[in-house]
């Protein structure tokens, strides 16, 4: 349940998304890294929120107690902390394991891809958060999934407008979690939540409120860093300065007109401390005008300066920024659209199908690839001794094999091949 | 225990050699698919022989019972009965799970990478075995692993051989283990083994020991078609048939000069059906003149044609062979030749770096990256906002970047970029 067999059709199209998502990340100088799925149990505990429950255990079948990774950020904690590693920027793309209820249409499985950028250092604020925004924005661009809006905030600015409200700092994470449905449910009913399930007063959800429905740019992060309350917390007001420079930086690469500064956007996972952000397409067509609607997230992440310091005997910490591409999603898209379109995609690379027109000549076929594959060709032969040349030449067309190399008696007593578009019916003999 | 991470060096070698591999299977027009790690149990119970108490099974949190794929040959015969496909070439290469005692310097891990090629479906006989032959010689070839001997045998030869011997057929598959083990012990132990433990009598045992020493080519194979017992063992006549005509395909191929018929052969998994095989490195340095010594298996395969009719509602047969790539113990001598050599790997692709010589130009900076990326090229930048051109150039040398971009205040006056050449320090301005 919740995971998939991927034909060759699928397969196929899968590398090509994959090839792409990698290419940007080596674009900007990443590092492959591999971990294994396998992870110790005490590793993954603690690390996800409420995502902790849908951790796939092993067994316990003697030795190690063992889970399979939920993602890929806290494995490279874990590595960056075991290896004493301070300073690195690294790719991964894998699979991960979470026991959720699939939604497989959408893209949501229980065995899913991720694709990972991230960069671990002590650097000058915000370049390397600004380059993760920076590589959303070329990734989501370059596939050309449409229109698509890439929502920024930052824990401290989140957590100021929290304690300014009058959340008690415990209260915190639960109040982030109802929060973050904003852009699922209307404000009446985040707001009658955070009261009902929350235990907030109908007072601090108002003024919360008041701060979570904004979203702008840099004229919105000015205005917070004069607004009364907010410039007094201290968080906050870091937060603010930060995403300042962000801005800039970003202004600089040229991308800010996709970047929306969301004081509504949480993200569910515990370990962030510092910037956050998530990237959502937006609805194609939309004929009447309305405003744009999120068709779901297909890019997040953001700054955890505290993770890589959980698995150091010693606490020591190793700030980290990083986002993860939302692979699945994307691919139902490209899929979805690749069955409108009638394309058929090519499984295979062969470029030349070997064939004979008479009998009893499986001889000259078998020395005939043989020379090909030496000479780094590729090429396919049908597995019969003596199959129809109809049937050879239909296979090329079923499969897309561009070419077919021909030989029969007069070839083979004239040491020529006859070489056959299969498209346009062309032969030469060479 | 028994798994581990890459790190960059080890993923970038890995990636090299997975690529050398793949490109061979492309070559050959296999077709990529995908599977779950995940299997039900079910899938997995009773393939293996005495490898099933191997499997990693998930703990039951309600659903499914679950386990981690032991190899890709059974989740890909699942594969082709779950949808009903009677014909297909393909690979797969993805991570299998052992619970076995890991001994890694010599590459076994319990997780580890299995490269594999297959050929399902009825064609004439010994076409298809015959290119997976061709596969294992091209891959080691291209490899450059040193002198190596692909063995081959068929399990009907085999079980003919046991059956004239006079072993009952119920005792075959415990006396093939024990035949397995003579390219690790002499026969005069692997005799002790059948008689006190698999309890064959001494003169079944003394038989056997005349046919399963030996080896050869095409002659061996004329030979035992005229020995006067095993020509009347119809499975034994079919297999030396088959062996014969694969040997001629073979001899077309150009590759019997590596290919020893070895009737010791035999391969611990309960699937085999006809053809199996299995490729070794030899030593390399042997001064004495000794007969060189295997140094362990580095692929194998075989013909598995009733595996996928397990898996069939009805019980229909899809004939299959294919062959599996021991990817880890040719990563570990390669990775032992790497370390002997000092030659040092880039982990990352980076074309340029982008520096700047003064202070307060780290706009300059990310305007130029930008640019660059845009074009394809692949740049990085140090994350500080003033770093000295003797780090920037350094890093460049630590990490191999040829190039370093420069602009400098007198750069951004003139409306140029400096390009030098880390290695030699050649400048030009453009």
């Amino acid at each position: 349940q919740g995971t998939r067999d991927h034909a060759p059709a699928q397969a196929a199209l899968r590398e090509r998304l994959l090839s792409a998502v990698v290419s940007c990340f080596k674009r900007h100088g990443a590092a492959a890294i591999d971990t294994p799925v396998l992870e110790l149990r005490e590793v993954l505990v603690g690390k996800y929120g409420e995502g902790s429950k849908l951790i796939y255990e092993l067994q316990d079948q003697g030795g190690e107690l063992l889970a399979l990774r939920y993602d890929l950020t806290v494995p490279f904690a874990r590595y960056l902390a075991m290896n004493k590693i301070t300073n690195m920027k690294r790719y991964h793309v894998a699979k991960v394991y979470r026991r959720d209820n699939p939604a497989t249409t959408r893209g949501r499985y229980r065995e899913f891809y991720q694709c990972d950028f991230d960069i671990a250092g002590q650097f000058d604020p915000m370049i390397p958060d600004a380059e993760c925004l920076k590589i959303v924005h070329e990734i989501l661009s370059d596939l050309q999934l449409g229109d698509f809006v890439i929502k920024v905030n930052d824990r401290r600015i989140l957590n100021g407008v929290l304690a300014v409200c009058g959340v008690p700092e415990n209260n915190f994470i639960p109040a982030c979690s109802t929060v973050d449905k904003l852009d699922k449910m209307p404000w009446e009913e985040v707001r009658r939540e955070m009261v009902r399930e929350r235990g907030l007063s109908p007072e601090a959800a108002d003024r919360i409120g008041e701060y979570v429905q904004l979203h702008g740019g840099l004229d919105l992060i000015e205005q917070l860093l004069q607004d009364p309350k907010l410039s007094q917390n201290k968080l906050a007001k870091e937060g603010l300065g930060d995403m300042k420079l962000l801005f800039e930086y970003l202004t600089l690469f040229g991308i800010t007109g996709k970047i929306s500064f969301d004081l509504s956007l949480a993200r569910g996972l515990d370990y962030y401390t510092g910037v956050i952000f998530e990237a959502v397409l937006l609805q194609q067509d939309n004929e009447h005008g309305e405003e744009p609607a999120s068709v779901g997230s297909v890019a997040g992440g953001g700054r955890y300066d505290g993770l890589v310091g959980m698995f150091d005997p010693k606490g020591r910490k190793v700030p980290c920024v990083g986002v993860s591409i939302g692979i699945e999603r994307i691919f139902s898209i490209l899929e979805q659209r690749l069955e409108a379109s009638g394309e058929k995609l090519r499984t295979t690379e062969t470029q030349v199908l070997v064939a004979t027109p008479q009998k009893h000549l499986l001889a000259a076929r078998l020395k005939l690839i043989s020379e090909l594959w030496a000479a780094g060709i590729k090429a396919e032969m049908l597995y019969k001794k003596d199959p129809k040349l109809l049937k050879q030449l239909q296979y090329c067309e079923d499969t897309g094999i561009p070419l077919a190399a021909i030989v029969g008696e007069q070839e083979l007593a004239d040491g020529v091949v006859k070489l056959r578009d299969v498209a346009t019916r062309q032969e030469v003999r060479m």
